[in-house]
């Protein structure tokens, strides 16, 4: 039995990240529906807002589902209310101390899984008492760690370092690349770029349109100084890595981001000046599918191409 | 029959970087009595020192070795009739077009790899005529593509686009990094990091240590409007990153890296401001150990690895 299974009593693997903009009630339901983890994205979410995507979510499935809480999110009191009194199941934490809600949240009877990049904050995460960990590489989409660690060199580093069950993010958007994570010693699959292209993603169609376009070295890690987030090249992007290099002072560089320009991009369709956050990944996939029809595809390759790699010769 | 095996008469599907001071005849003489592919590194060698380190590897080897060649080396044509003198049977190729040498290379009965880190260049090194690719990863050390693409998303990019074998570098140091490049779609894996460490390796004993040292964040890609290259911070990496960043003009960021830097750091022992090339997966080891231990274990550990994951139960 595979534990990140038994913890999070799914069939498959296979969750879905929770993304700005990308991912509410419409994906969240159809990716458990199909057997996943489907995760409502609470970072673009007013309070009231979470709470309408809550109770969708469980309107449109019995099954269990999570919802994805940046820490440093400014009314997070107000989202550990709204998740407390909706019964939330699994609750994945990222973009801060795990130490200050992990176990307030356990002791409601919360899966609590943290979001790290390195070894420092995987180890803090289980020290404070994480059912799991996401470790996330460099090639993944929007926000992003410092050491700029890949996923390939990432997974194998903190599996020798943690005994929690790991899920591996970044990169991954296929069978063969899920196999590839199961390899270096993950558990599990968090995919995001791959979701944000499906049909019931909330992403404005320029912008999945946009995904489909983007070829290697179309997304770039930006804001390095600031807060390390992959953008797909726009003039937003440029705007934002010229200001980053030519040394602009925080303040001016928090304008220049501004909290608007995401939804611009990303839930308005505006693909010029708007904020894009996507993963390398979207330069290996061509198509807008059903949630359903992503997920199958991805487990039915990687129970291929495991048998594959079984019956490979080397005499 | 592994492919790879098969084209270049080798036991194991394993190959070991051609790396500029870390790769003479002693470490390529040692991996490939060990059953894998050695290689020298011509790139920081003048012409008679190059054929020395071949005369001295065919003393030492009778198995099949190889001469990594950088297209844009100064003196290629006396390296070339270097190789055609003393009957080298394979040359890898990198940092250059393809299409100059391939079929000369051919012509002369050897078989011609050449390094890519992206799509285009590896569909130019195919209808260049090359047996086989090496794909290399953003966490790679040394030279490295503009695109940043991760091995993750490079290699199965890459094989949906080509049909000859595919050879995986960056961030592959262990048996389960191997396997995971093999269900990625490699057919062989090239390391060079693990390989710098070890006893038959001509680094500096002072750039070997510091490569154990190296923690996650340790290496960056710098250089990256001049030509990327990734370097085990240091004095030195720091000034080449500033000159980069402040704008500094291509004469003057020449003039700051200077080809005897590399000399300095990784022959000479200069840890401080000398220049120091390795990879991200510098962080994933610990110790320096005979090539063919570090090759012993890489396939035992991608055997039993392979062996678990078939045995992988999802019910």
């Amino acid at each position: 039995m595979n534990r990140v299974c038994q913890l999070l009593k799914i069939k498959f693997p296979i969750i879905q990240a929770g993304m700005v903009w990308c991912s509410g009630w419409e994906l969240a339901s159809a990716v458990s529906n199909a057997g996943g983890l489907g995760i409502i994205g609470a970072g673009s979410m007013y309070p009231d807002v979470l709470k309408e995507h809550i109770r969708k979510t469980k309107l449109h499935t019995l099954k269990n589902f999570a919802v994805n809480l940046p820490l440093l999110y400014p009314s997070i009191e107000q989202h550990i209310e709204t998740i407390f009194k909706e019964k939330v199941p699994i609750v994945f934490t990222s973009a801060g101390d795990p130490n200050i809600w992990t176990s307030i949240l356990k002791a409601e009877g919360i899966k609590v899984v943290h979001v790290i990049s390195n070894s420092k904050f995987a180890l803090k995460a289980v020290d404070a008492g994480v059912h799991a960990i996401v470790a996330e590489g460099f090639e993944a989409g929007g926000h992003n760690g410092r050491e700029e660690t890949t996923t390939l060199c990432l997974i194998p580093k903190i599996a020798k370092e943690v005994d929690v069950p790991i899920i591996a993010a970044g990169g991954i958007s296929s069978g063969k690349t899920m196999l590839a994570a199961f390899a270096l010693g993950a558990e599990a699959v968090q995919i995001g770029s791959r979701f944000a292209a499906s049909e019931e993603s909330s992403a404005h169609q320029n912008f999945k349109a946009a995904i489909l376009e983007a070829k290697e070295g179309s997304t770039r890690l930006s804001m390095k100084r600031l807060n390390p987030v992959r953008l797909l090249e726009n003039d937003f992007a440029r705007a934002v890595f010229e200001a980053d290099l030519s040394g602009a002072n925080k303040e001016s560089l928090l304008q220049l981001l501004g909290k608007g320009k995401a939804k611009q991009g990303m839930f308005e369709g505006d693909i010029i000046n708007g904020e894009l956050e996507i993963g390398q990944v979207a330069a290996n996939f061509n198509d807008i599918l059903p949630a359903k029809l992503i997920l199958n595809q991805i487990w039915d390759e990687f129970l291929n191409e495991k048998e594959k790699l079984l019956n490979l010769k080397f005499k």
